[in-house]
């Protein structure tokens, strides 16, 4: 309940990625923390999708997000080579917050999907003196205007 | 609830470190994604200390051990060099479960500290195939009642 | 002059990339040991191509091939966001050696391009209990006589 | 040749670290790149020792230091768990740049260590809008002076 509300519209993106060599540990497996980098990746993916860029549409308002809550359940294990794809959905709040749900899974090509990872993280706003903003920032609030309503 | 039991005994240990350069993002502070390694070193003081580590007591008696949750919450921002300090918490459970608590701190001179993030993950036990085992290893069990009854 | 030999084949690949926001350090720069791995993935990208990846060529085969020597020349720096390029080319050797060569680089939409590192590597081959094979394995010799003759 | 000038004064820093878990490939040994890590947290050693750290000495003063060269040669490789040394010495030169080369050993209680890696960095001067810089910077040549001649 942290932070949903209900809304008519889903926003989500897309990000794929190949398990690297360097990423995986002694056990043959991607190493448990290496996840974390490609949530990050998707939400990328989402803000580019969706104009909610860190550099470009965040940073430029005078905003840091840095990330607040991270929650990863691991399901399977990922093998060297690997091609998987994080599904990143975006979930509204009234509060002035931005949370994310994330689902890691292998895709097969008959579309059966075998779910790796679940994950959830919640980012707050600061000012460039990484002081908190407790107010939602009004090109946030446009931006939910724009695509939530 | 998720994996505590009462016990008399509290086992814990410490990891201290120093933030690096590379670990640093363009904010300024140590990327959120970069806690998850501090955690994995802490957990191998704890292991160290209480012989329980990967590689001399889980590995050869035949398991591993992967992380299947991870949880952290970021309370406070970690600069380039500064120096802070893990503290792990051993969590008995009754389950073929390793559960910990984590808590990074910086620490004043004068004994205070200044929490910067809270975490807890669990572990569960594979063979060296990689399957779940369900049932808590004798090894395991062994260690347990040397150290927490 | 270390590891080259005339060979009127050229075989080279490319692997495209974007600075990652967790590779940049506090300069504001993608991190100079972050190059590695887009070094290792260009190399990846050329054994996918040709047929002597990792994993189904070479490992298969009972070869490891630990780099052995890294030199890499920065020329300009890389910002967050930005898509570059590696470019590989497998350089000959008599030797049971594999050598490549690197120009990591901008490429503009005009086809000009920006150089902003060049990079060598070295490998060998070792048996899978990591002892170093002195005599080029059949299957690199079978491999260079099918592409570079 | 690249940067080495008679001196007679020899300044070294050791830095000792134990390889992680997470720093191990699947080859069950230490990634060759991260190793460079290490050398960086080699030159931090030093610059702690001798006056010039990245933050405190040389940033403040208005620069940066780019790394714009690197050469690694491995000649055995570190498995986990493994505790080794990176000794560093500063290579004085009379161009504006900071040269150091590292040896990478495990020491054994004896006193023989065996060596597993050399390198060599070069690095250079920016001001803080990234700009060579081609004179030495007054700070540098008064850090030389001190602990030079």
């Amino acid at each position: 309940m942290r932070c949903e509300i209900n809304s008519g519209k889903a926003l989500s993106a897309e990000y794929e990625f190949t398990v690297r060599f360097n990423e995986v540990d002694s056990m043959g497996i991607m190493w448990h923390g290496n996840y974390v980098e490609y949530l990050e990746l998707s939400r990328e993916a989402f803000g580019h999708k969706y104009g909610l860029s860190y550099l470009d549409d965040i940073y430029k308002q005078g905003y840091y997000v840095p990330v607040v809550k991270l929650e990863i359940d691991y399901k399977k294990m990922l093998a060297y080579g690997v091609k998987a794809c994080v599904s990143v959905r975006y979930i509204p709040t009234l509060s002035a917050k931005i949370c994310f749900e994330y689902e890691i899974a292998i895709k097969s090509g008959n579309g059966a999907k075998e779910i790796i990872a679940t994950a959830r993280t919640t980012q707050v706003f600061t000012d460039l003196q990484k002081n908190l903003v407790l107010d939602n920032p009004t090109f946030y609030e446009e931006w939910k205007e724009k695509w939530l309503s």
